[in-house]
């Protein structure tokens, strides 16, 4: 799996894994000063505990399902569904079953007067 | 199909359209200060002649083929591939077959001194 960013114009894969899942690893696909996007994989039963990010953030989950909790309510997660959190938002995920989510942040730029 | 927007937290589904995609509609789904994502619908042959957007750009192939053309070059966008532009990337759009994009775009945020 790449490594390295995508330059503008560059076609990303963000098929689902499958049988490779477990082999896959987190990438950070696109970077630059306003907008992250990356591939996070969370097998079956595994939890990215309770966090927050500083800027908007969409997760789309790519294959498998997710449990999705943040504002007091737990939602399940299926391919093709997103959700959207404004910045400072907390946000916990866990694999119902072996999942990838594609995670988009768009960074707070910081503007120094 | 809902043409409100998407509040936090809310599931939005973005899966195929289908056999229902000549019916569907381009709808903005999640639309903030800073984010604006929307399906676009490119029925076979249509095409999204050349423009530019202010903001960084992310087209992602929901379903269908399309023909993606930015700095000089076509490529074809398949179901699980993206691409993103900086702002003010001139870029056009053809659907080769039905298809349908989702597609992120960041604001550029105005600042007053």
């Amino acid at each position: 799996m790449a490594l390295h960013h995508a330059e503008p114009g560059e076609i990303v894969d963000v098929r689902p894994l499958g049988a490779k899942l477990r082999q896959g690893i987190n990438a950070t696909l696109v970077l630059t000063d306003r907008l992250q996007v990356f591939r996070f994989i969370l097998p079956a039963g595994e939890e990215f505990a309770e966090h927050k990010v500083h800027g908007e953030i969409i997760v789309q989950c790519i294959e498998g399902e997710v449990e999705f909790s943040s504002r007091g309510k737990q939602q399940v997660l299926r391919p093709g569904e997103l959700v959207y959190l404004a910045g400072d938002d907390p946000h916990a995920l866990r694999g119902r079953c072996d999942a990838s989510v594609l995670v988009t942040i768009v960074s707070e730029k910081q503007h120094h007067a």
